[in-house]
């Protein structure tokens, strides 16, 4: 997984709570922008329900087509987590009492058997052959297994975790990205816009447009492996902005 | 698609600036909110790449496994907005120049062929067959073509172009929901939650655990169709809470 070659990367966030609207999920932008950063392209991200069947398939779909998977969410101590159940179950492997993580939770409740109940007990069963994922926040591990990581779904325990197991990632090329926003609206930029995305094809051109009360703007994105390249295509963004009339704004337009 | 059988629906968010961790998405929570008051089950989310061949498959996976299926994003006037011709393609239909949103684009621009250029015209491209979605924000329509309802990227837009269209949508039992909070473990509440689940098979019944300096506690949402049985549920969870020594909050635990 190294070299010029795209590293791929798919995000599944796994719980109700996110499909009935209860929660706005905040992992999938953490991720995704560590991901990026590590050379790892975030190609595709899904929302799933905490049905076993579901979990079994998306997991195994995901794992052969990317080259990285990342869980969020269903490791917990209740009824509803049934995430490592479900992922034993999708690699084919009994899901066992692991001594390292039991050891770690004992340690947490001071071995006392009303805090360290059947239920806690239950965090530290993990699919046969996973290696362990420190939760440095609230001890409960996740897991490792293949080349899918298993983490809790609290996003303070997702950013600990994944932290903690970064290093071990191997990304492509990293992806640079330069933003540069202009007061213009988005169609009068789209012919322009259009011409530099065909001359700098090696490039992902993004627009976004936005609307402020007495503002209407875009921020184009650039981004690419080629950090020259992708300078290039900035300098040619503003001269655009320059010939429509507008002055270029280096990084989103964050002026009141 | 009424009476008492569940209706599902899929959210597909259409964007590279989700997948690079620019943006954080604020159209599934919203979308998920309303479909579920509308009785509308959201049973995926997938947040997908500007891909014409991956929308293409995308839509067709999710239009045949699901009643609803709603997109955002990727319907304006830049060279990188593909998904009303990769949805024409998806359905095999042409895409072609709709008079009334054309109307609708001369009315706002006032007839200026420098405003409405050709991009801009772009956005009066609609797959054959479809029926346009209001736009009060910005006027660009989005379209209805068959179960598949496209929308705008941005959350304003999105919000009114739901709005516009949520009385067309038929939605099974609307999903009633209870939150009840308590400052108290969720390892300790554990056990008797899964048998509290056990007793009412019938519902949904999910456990958040929230951690604050100084305090530790869960939000227990109880989901389901009838609204007498949420409530019945409810108050067993309430007592479930005292027999630990708990008192119940009413909805989230807000209290700083």
């Amino acid at each position: 997984m190294a070299g010029d070659r795209v590293v791929t990367a798919c995000i599944i966030v796994i719980g109700n709570e996110v499909l009935s609207g209860r929660t706005r999920d905040a992992n999938i932008q953490f991720l995704a922008g560590q991901l990026n950063e590590a050379g790892i392209r975030v190609v595709e991200a899904r929302v799933i329900p905490d049905i076993t069947q579901t979990i079994i398939d998306t997991v195994n779909d995901c794992r052969k087509r990317f080259d990285y998977v990342f869980t969020t969410g269903g490791i917990g101590p209740t009824h509803d987590d049934i995430t490592s159940a479900s992922i034993a179950e999708a690699f084919g492997v009994a899901l066992e009492r692991n001594a390292e993580a039991e050891a770690r939770l004992r340690a947490h409740y001071r071995n006392d058997e009303t805090l360290l109940n059947a239920s806690r007990l239950k965090m530290a069963d993990i699919p046969a052959g996973a290696t362990l994922i420190d939760n440095p926040i609230s001890t409960a591990p996740g897991f490792r297994i293949g080349n899918v990581f298993v983490m809790a779904g609290i996003p303070k325990i997702v950013e600990a975790m994944f932290l903690s197991f970064r290093h071990e990632l191997t990304g492509g090329a990293p992806v640079v990205s330069r933003t540069v926003s202009a007061v213009v609206g988005e169609g009068d930029l789209a012919a322009g816009l259009g011409a530099l995305q065909a001359d700098f094809p090696d490039m992902d051109i993004g627009s976004y447009p936005y609307f402020r009360p007495g503002r209407i703007g875009v921020s184009v994105v650039i981004r690419g492996t080629d950090a020259a390249r992708v300078d290039e295509a900035a300098a040619a963004l503003r001269d655009l902005y320059r010939q429509l009339g507008a002055e270029p704004i280096e990084g989103e337009d964050s002026r009141k």
